[in-house]
């Protein structure tokens, strides 16, 4: 079934399709190739479509808004090539990651070629405020990532940290997707802060519950391997709430299992999460950021936009992909 | 010794030293670490150094063109960073690379960092133009690395592939060095494309010599190993140049060597180079890039600066390390 937020701006999201594949081609054909293997897998273009529905909502008509989208999912995109060498990950949105098909080089280059794309589209647009904004987000985000690399498989992650960690690699590119479409659109300040709470509370929820569905979704529904998190050694926040509710026994063998790469049970590892309850508290801490989204939202005039932001918001609260 | 063309700009080099290190910093400690590992291990600098040298020729005399240096020298350093992972090399300026001293992962993402720091130093001039020439800049540098990978060990690299290579992967950016200065200090179009064809013809000048130190090199001097490309299996211009003049038993020997990354007797093929009269016609190339700067430059009036850009031109001609 096609969701409601994404047939409310359909129109938009062909052109962003098409955008993207306009914007990729090089006279390198290589650099197309790979790139267009990435893009082509689809993923859920959830930055985009944040970024569409607000300057929408906020009724910028101009003719900027789809290339600043476009700009935005190739950030990530570009994030995520790099990420895949990073994590060794062998499948991404459910096939063959690049180093995986090809190699770290390519990943490497590939990664920088989609950079420099999204760089060329945002510098189209003509637009200081813009330029800069995203140019903080994208220092945030990898700070985020260096961030991660150096509390890696060193300690146990605080939840400070955790949340410091996605708030950076997940929220700060929502946040992103939110400011420019209503830096577009000359939104009011008041009306800017009520989107950057909007925005950041959905990028966490956003990635809170994928790092449930790490440890508890459906292979065939997610097309992610069951407990990637784990195997890589992160710390996300279902076993780092459950961990001190263990027996020390429990606590123990989780840890040294984590830290030491061993192969394990991961049914036993679910189970021992399951029994602390962490689940419910994980879910404790999604709600809260969505009542913000809505809470947020309230500050905006009815529109068939808006219900499409409130769309997300519901989508992202049952999500199970 | 002092080289000339430092002396004439010592100030501002010492303001771009201090500009690089301070746009370095990170509340994330790691990121601040590593980055600042390769920005000291110091490097010739020479982008910056042209763009310095043509903003003041050209009587600029805003206060943008440290920040602008910095950010060329910033993607500079993000490019060397990043070609490490592909190369995987061991050293860079004498000293062991990230991806040796570290790992792959913090290299791609250290090298992510710097990029975005020179993405908001650039963000933070205000000028679109230049940001629209940078962008264009970068992109061009990532498909020419991108064209690399694609013909590497495929087959024997023709001259105009090897030509369109280092055009993309160094003249691009001595020629964006130059031109956002010209940019910055509101040139006339006429003097822009003197500036254009200095530029590229200093930096396929300035790597082509590289490629020669390559083979030809003093290693005390140049702190890079001698070989390193013929043994990553890299076709450079005296490769390129000696293969049609060796007898078919030396070239099948040669190439295969190449190909299969076999041990090989490396005073050998360096000897067989020679012995076809490459260096020579390599360095006729190299004289007439260095015609063309000198040339280019005439269209300037005389000025410390100018003779700064000049002794460059002498320097590179003339260059061991």
């Amino acid at each position: 079934m096609e969701l409601l937020y994404k047939n409310i701006i359909k129109n938009e999201l062909l052109q962003l399709e098409e955008t993207l594949i306009s914007s990729i081609s090089s006279d390198i054909d290589l650099a197309t190739e790979v790139t267009g293997y990435v893009v082509d897998s689809g993923g859920k273009r959830i930055r985009p479509v944040i970024c569409i529905l607000v300057a929408k909502m906020l009724n910028y008509k101009g003719s900027q808004l789809i290339k600043l989208a476009s700009s935005i999912e190739l950030l990530h995109t570009a994030t995520l090539i790099h990420d895949d060498v990073v994590d060794q990950s062998a499948t991404r949105r459910g096939k063959e990651s690049i180093h995986s098909k090809w190699d770290n080089a390519h990943s490497v280059l590939v990664g920088d070629f989609v950079y420099s794309k999204a760089f060329q589209l945002m510098a189209s647009l003509d637009n200081q405020e813009i330029i800069r904004i995203l140019a903080d987000s994208t220092n945030r985000i990898s700070e985020g990532e260096v961030l991660q690399l150096s509390l890696k498989k060193k300690e146990v992650l605080s939840k400070k940290n955790y949340f410091e960690i996605i708030d950076r690699k997940t929220a700060e590119l929502f946040k992103a997707s939110a400011i420019t479409a209503a830096t577009l659109a000359s939104c009011d300040q008041d009306k800017l802060i009520s989107l950057t709470n909007f925005s950041v509370s959905l990028g966490m929820n956003f990635q809170i519950k994928d790092d449930l569905l790490d440890y508890f979704g459906d292979e065939e529904l997610t097309g992610k391997k069951i407990g990637k998190d784990f195997e890589e050694g992160k710390f996300t926040l279902p076993l780092i709430i459950a961990l001190p509710l263990m027996s020390e026994e429990d606590r123990s063998m989780t840890l040294e299992t984590l830290f030491t790469e061993n192969k394990c049970d991961f049914d036993n590892i679910i189970n021992l999460i399951k029994d602390t309850g962490a689940v419910g508290k994980v879910e404790e801490i999604c709600n809260k950021f969505s009542e913000t989204c809505f809470k947020e939202l309230e500050n905006f005039p009815e529109s068939d936009y808006k219900t499409g932001l409130i769309d997300i918001v519901e989508n992202i609260n049952s999500r199970v992909t």
